[in-house]
């Protein structure tokens, strides 16, 4: 069980909250654990509000249109950025190294500070962050352990942005899907999304439920194989808030439905020891041009990426596969992220 | 064989075309197989012709005029560019990203895509890239595998510099060579040039061959220990197209002959199971302060480096010795290559 | 022994130099191997003496009022800096490449020039040095080998900055010590310091005795386990330049003499047959709230950092933990090297 949302698993298996035209009262919603505004760190998706949400991507929306030459593309200049991970995530480190350098801004890289000598030597992720922030104005933390950005973040006096730590959390993913089905659909609330795949593993699918539950009228429909059904943490939490969801076998009856269909990669890693079931598993829902013919005209297929066979190559010409156009998107929201935490500090 | 010209080989040992004062009729030239102008990839040496050649030397000499603080050296200023290194090659990695800071470019740099956790996870390099050019305005690629660059430049909607695909091309490496003559020799017509060391497996000696053949009355001695001599292919398209060479054993009569001695390494890998060839192969034409004295007055002495053994250090001071001035050509070629692919991007 | 001073090692032990409040007379001190001025190289710490010390120091207080978006901050740009790493150091290399980036300076970065495959080939370091030159404007050197920077020096046409050569030299972390301490203290003259830990294999504390010896009335206690005591050669050479040092058991005694209570981690890498001893090592002393209370109210504690359990993290809130503000310094003194090395290069 993940430790995404600090609640108890239910007992038992949970009946689905029939897909509703209207949601329930939301007073019972489980408020966030802390908001965090003006935006100092990025930690986990619970520190953001429809509020939040709404300054940061109207942000993203801006660094779209930044050019080299103008004064935006400078608003950080003289701004030092350290990435500091400790487990590899080339694609990740990247889009945050070309965010901080389309502002203007400067890097300092690691990519493999696992073997940091320091942190060899038995220092600890404090005292490596307070060596780092003496360097640095913020650090983009990637760290295998859960809870390690929010531990780095009670040490830090600059800006932590969570790039991931462990099974925990991976906050701009989260940020970066949401801004897709808005740049997409145009609208988050009213929205039917279908996530498909590996529900279990995926911190993606869990975090994206959890941030599209504070929409009004969101519809969810999980397609997964048995063995990585979503879980029963994230159900409870739906249902609780109001939230319409509910388990189906057939990709197919949900692809005509959806306004966005959430493909997501089965993890080999997984299955270490059941290749048979991975087997199973992985070949069962396939987006291909067939499905395709199925969906809306006006819905977008998203996939956090890589993908291996679960969308065929045949689907990427069409206009509705919106998921390398998602990966883009994650430089704007990650520049956004990177303007918010760091203009202040700057001036 | 290489995959060089995509040529058959030859059934048996060629007869030499003797090196005669002027070259047959070109008209049997074989066609390269594209041309790229205006430059938006850089893929391999048969893209160039002579005028799209003359136009990076062009540009590559201005470059060694580029001074810090200037106009020019901001020329790419809020470009980005990401080194995909899926093998180390620390050298042209460097090489590639000093000339993008020179220009006032930001650099996304990996050392490892091969351990790219989504190579592993199954990507394909044309997902990769997808991925990557949304975040980069061009891509320099370094692949173990030949035809890579090719492949990626055809995914790809930004520019793709080959900084190497296995054994197949290295064109950066042949315009720095070509670019180099014309520096240090003032002309490319009317060119004698010794080949020496290993001429089977280098890459570098089969493309400049290549590339020297657009050029009026080029002559070229191979010079090469038995085991590692010049593969037929290259022989073949030489002759076809008119360019006279000829093997010879003594590197001391091709000394006082040519005006460019192009030295290689003799390369240990490829010996593996043969240490006493390796040996033999080795020791036998070594570039020393002896074989100095035979050489022209206005000569130059070529290297691509790493050297071993096969030119002494007592050679280095020598006015003639020009590979490390060759080394720095590589700079001033790649701020070429950058500013031809990015500037018509960035307006 | 450590090649640090290349004098012969003291045949028996030796007798300590009591503290006298007066030193002897200078006149029998050692001249430094070699004065770099104007600077070009950072080679080893016998290169400084006061003089440069002061100038260094003056730029680098200059250094710690940079602010993004001033002329200062640009007044390396368009240089470029090749950090070339044959062993990791992430601490001291995102040191220098934030320090070349707070001045507006580009940078080329290696974590793992150990495998380039150019010194795998059997390439020389002076070969490597003469190719990374003809790309940068400066070299930082982190070598395994003792020496490596001087022979790097000889190279070069360019600075080189050596970041440590194995167990020989790490000069900069000397000049950041010093630096500290005038920071923090006020005053280079009449200093007590008491070095503590690991003296035998740490450089840093060899260095740091060396440097202050140059300075007027300098008291050192030296204060560790048995089986890493400070070496014959320092103690003699301190006691031929008039310094008094003593070797004291008792950590709390010193405590309340000294102005610098300077902490380093006993090297659990160096007793790798002896885990008791390492043991018994590790525990004797250790810096806590109630050490502190001993300390003198405008007394500072150093440590080279990284720590373990040799200063507990409860002290880190003292206004006289000066761990951090040191390793911070680190990034002021490089600014101000690579000021000084690099701003005759520009104009």
């Amino acid at each position: 069980m993940g430790p995404f949302l600090d609640i108890r698993p239910a007992q038992g298996p949970l009946a689905p909250a029939p897909c509703r035209v209207k949601p329930g009262p939301r007073e019972n919603f489980n408020a966030p654990s802390w908001i965090d505004e003006p935006l100092k760190h990025v930690v986990e998706s619970q520190q953001f509000n429809k509020e939040s949400l709404s300054e940061i991507f109207r942000v993203a929306r801006e660094m779209e249109g930044v050019r080299p030459g103008t004064p935006e593309s400078k608003c950080l200049e003289g701004a030092v950025m350290s990435t500091l991970f400790y487990e590899p995530s080339t694609r990740t480190r990247l889009s945050f190294e070309a965010a901080m350098g389309r502002l203007g801004g400067t890097v300092l890289s690691t990519e493999s500070a696992g073997e940091f000598s320091s942190a060899a030597k038995g220092e600890t992720l404090e005292d490596t962050i307070r060596t780092v922030e003496g360097y640095a104005d913020c650090i983009v933390l990637r760290h295998f352990l859960a809870g390690s950005a929010r531990k780095a973040a009670r040490a830090a006096s600059v800006p932590i942005l969570n790039a991931g730590d462990g099974p925990g959390q991976h906050p701009t993913q989260a940020l970066i899907d949401v801004y897709t089905i808005q740049r997409e659909i145009g609208r988050l609330d009213d929205i039917s999304i279908g996530l498909v795949g590996d529900l279990a593993n995926g911190r993606t699918v869990r975090s994206l439920a959890y941030v599209l539950s504070m929409y009004k009228n969101v519809r969810m429909f999980f397609v997964s194989p048995d063995v990585v059904r979503m879980k029963d943490d994230i159900k409870e939490y739906l249902s609780g808030v109001g939230v319409c969801w509910e388990e189906v076998d057939d990709l197919k009856a949900v692809a005509s439905e959806v306004d966005v269909l959430y493909q997501t990669r089965i993890q080999k890693e997984r299955f270490q020891d059941r290749p048979e079931d991975y087997e199973a598993a992985k070949g069962k829902y396939i987006v291909d041009a067939a499905l395709m013919q199925l969906l809306k005209k006006d819905s977008v297929v998203m996939h956090p990426l890589p993908r291996v066979d679960e969308i065929k190559p045949e689907v990427d010409s069409d206009p509705r596969a919106g998921y390398f156009r998602q990966a883009k998107n994650g430089l704007f929201v990650r520049m956004a992220l990177l303007k918010l935490c760091l203009q202040d500090r700057l001036r």
